[in-house]
């Protein structure tokens, strides 16, 4: 099943079921008015949405229209919770290496994961306003599952069970402004402003054999001004799948239905496939030349994201983010 | 105007006005059925509450009934955004000479904030559920405000004026467990479980002369096992206020309605009045004695925060949180 929000100029939205090739949708905010409100009950909401979801298919739900990507919301336009993992810890040793820190051993078993802001998150189409390019504006592709309640203490197989839905995100990041706030102790902050989901968020059985172990087997592609900027494979070297990214958000308070959890930044060890974020090809010219070659984002620069099936079909839509100028 | 969120069996509780003096409330679902529904959209509701609260207090109001606190949630029992600063830099210095570290000349102009889980709040009433008490449970006594819908980059001035509303929260820490997290570089989440808020919500104009210069000019208690455990004026040695503190939170990104922004750990400079959390006094007693003699939280143990205005009546009634081990 495919769920997705539009705008009908209310903060929430609204919700419908879309089809397989993301080619029409039928409204369902007659069963929940909103995807918040669906999955605070997802055990009564569930059935009635994968009965529209057939009823689509079979031509036979009232109000199938075409859906369009441009009317989407982030299926959550704004959530209760948005933590963030980072479980490609290829990646983090790059990072790590490109400053000449060593990884400690305890990063392999231990996820890093932070609390995101998630009261305005970006449409899968909204630009990224930005104060200065000087803040080193940086987008990060990665996967995020949103999660029903999920006690507290819960083990990571058991967690697997509470994922609902699936989705991709464009977490952005201004990179100028971290090293300051990590010195500070207390976490990024200014550093995060909103990240923006993808037009559809899938539940896990719909993505077939590419879902299993909790992580998603298929290429995450990042385009950048129309160019291929990286295309790693969201299956490999993800350190720490999802179920053990929320048992660890959940060691000691419970998660309420909702919450999104985010995988960070897609990292292949093989390099041939490029990058999910700037940063990671800035630190891999840096080990290379020195100094870093690529600039982070301009005004003007868009970041496209998406992922194709193994028949090359878009699962999700397209994130596609313009940076602009704040009061532009 | 005083609000609260009374439980009925759905997650966001339903909205109440509460008179002046606690003892009364009149329904206010048929305005705006939640608190977020209300901030939603305020400038539509304020003028409907406030008429709903003169009616209260002229004993007109339909289904007038005795407020009990008990039933009381926190006024948002979830909230899109919880953002606590860390404004009473006096602690800051404190924590940092404890430990030998020298605080950065920074601290006094750029403020500490972290981003914090705002998907499970505990109910004013509510239980610090922990899973051992190895972690160093410790309550924080803290001024929140509400705020309304903030756009980015707002000046500090500007930002006084979308205060909404003005409560109390114990901001739960795992003490034990924040050194490990804040050398990984991403800030706090295992160590910030769920906070707790007051009863009652208050607009600011509800606080008359004790409300100046977006500060809260009262004494704060903290009530450790039935003693006093502290009362420092919020008012007082508060370095940044809460329209910097707001401003702070927007340079990047715009904040929704409904955004709760903390003030962090109160705390006076004249040591006489006490403290808000046990961490503070252990650092007095590590600073006197080499060592803290003071422990902290053990399940059993019960924190109540209250404020009283200059009658000595409860503005926002008590947060009053037990702790009890997880699973017993």
């Amino acid at each position: 099943m495919k769920l997705a929000t539009l705008d009908n100029g209310r903060r929430d939205g609204t919700l419908v079921v879309v089809s397989t090739d993301l080619a029409h949708c039928a409204p369902a905010g007659d069963i929940a008015p909103t995807l918040q409100a669906a999955l605070d009950d997802w055990q009564t909401n569930e059935p009635a949405l994968r009965a529209r979801a057939e009823a689509l298919a079979a031509g036979t739900a009232e109000g199938i229209g075409p859906f369009t990507p441009a009317r989407a919301r982030s299926p959550l336009p704004r959530a209760f919770q948005w933590a963030d993992g980072s479980a490609y810890v290829t990646h983090v040793e790059l990072v790590r290496r490109a400053r000449g820190a060593e990884l400690p051993e305890r990063f392999w078993t231990d996820p890093l994961m932070y609390q995101g802001g998630s009261d305005t998150f970006l449409d899968p189409g909204g630009d990224i306003v930005a104060v200065s390019e000087e803040h080193g504006i940086d987008f990060e592709a990665e996967i995020a599952v949103i999660t029903d309640d999920v006690p507290m203490g819960i083990d990571p197989l058991a967690a697997r069970d509470l994922i609902r839905l699936v989705m991709l995100v464009n977490d952005v990041s201004l990179r100028n402004l971290i090293p300051g706030e990590l010195e500070k102790g207390f976490g990024f902050f200014q550093s995060k402003p909103s990240s923006a989901f993808s037009p559809v968020a899938v539940t896990p059985d719909a993505l077939g054999e590419a879902w299993r172990d909790a992580k998603l087997h298929l290429p995450l592609e990042s385009i950048l001004n129309g160019e291929c900027f990286g295309r790693p494979n969201a299956g490999i070297d993800m350190t720490f799948d999802f179920g053990q990214l929320i048992a660890h958000a959940a060691r000691t308070r419970p998660l309420c239905a909702g919450t999104i959890i985010g995988s960070g930044t897609v990292s292949n060890r093989e390099g041939e496939v490029g990058s999910s974020c700037l940063a990671e090809r800035r630190m891999l010219e840096t080990l290379e030349h020195g100094a870093p070659r690529t600039p982070f984002m301009c005004f003007g620069d868009v970041i496209r994201i998406e992922m194709a099936d193994a028949q090359g079909r878009s699962i999700f839509g397209s994130i596609e983010n313009r940076v602009v100028r704040a009061g532009a």
